[in-house]
């Protein structure tokens, strides 16, 4: 009878533990990012800049959270919208911070500036849009 | 002993589906979008718009996920960058798609239309951005 109860106590934990991670599992994502610093940052590069360079800034980009940890998520990808309301912008790199110290680390962050100097000869214009996610 | 081994049996099952939903929960938010179709939208909002204005226009787009089951997700934000590269953006609503044709739903549909009647005789400028999220 012991081992019984001893296996019911484990099996009880475990099925907590597994109601509770799919609770979180099951979540929307907008949900989990409630309250994250979302920071957007488009890009138009100059007429003339080459495919391969077009690349190796992307690839520049993409290096980021591997040397910034405080960014905490990072996706990116170009303009497919049939609206033609994009001002011209093909690059979107979307990335996410836990908060205003996370940006405060990233903005000044040796790796950040250096990427600063892969994009900037080739860069037309800009645009950066931080928001806290609201619901 | 056969209700010892039903139990261990039962154990084994709640920790195999309680380490399946862990591992879900643990993919970073970027993996689990990757492939999905990003719909981000910026507003600035004409001179003399009222914060009452303004706030009936994110209230209308803020309810059309309960309207168009094809947003999969949705979030929004106002601008917090310390850059200033916004271009006078205020307002960023991220939306996402599973695909294509979850857009070619939405951007017909009714209620989006309404949503423009609320929005547009206060729309100084939008930009809308669309991209399939990859890492």
């Amino acid at each position: 009878m012991k081992r019984i109860a001893i296996c019911t106590v484990l099996a009880a934990t475990i099925l907590v533990a597994a109601v509770v991670s799919l609770t979180t599992a099951a979540a929307p994502e907008g949900k989990a990012n409630l309250g994250k610093l979302r920071h957007v940052v488009m890009f138009k590069f100059k007429d003339g800049t080459t495919p391969e360079q077009v690349k190796s800034i992307e690839d520049a980009f993409r290096a980021l959270p591997s040397k910034i940890p405080e960014i905490v998520d990072f996706e990116w990808g170009t303009n497919n919208s049939p609206e033609n309301k994009a001002d011209g912008f093909t690059h979107c790199f979307f990335l996410t911070f836990r908060d205003d110290a996370g940006r405060a680390v990233y903005l000044p962050h040796p790796a950040h500036k250096e990427f600063g100097k892969v994009l900037r000869p080739h860069m037309e214009k800009v645009l950066v849009f931080d928001y806290v996610a609201n619901e």
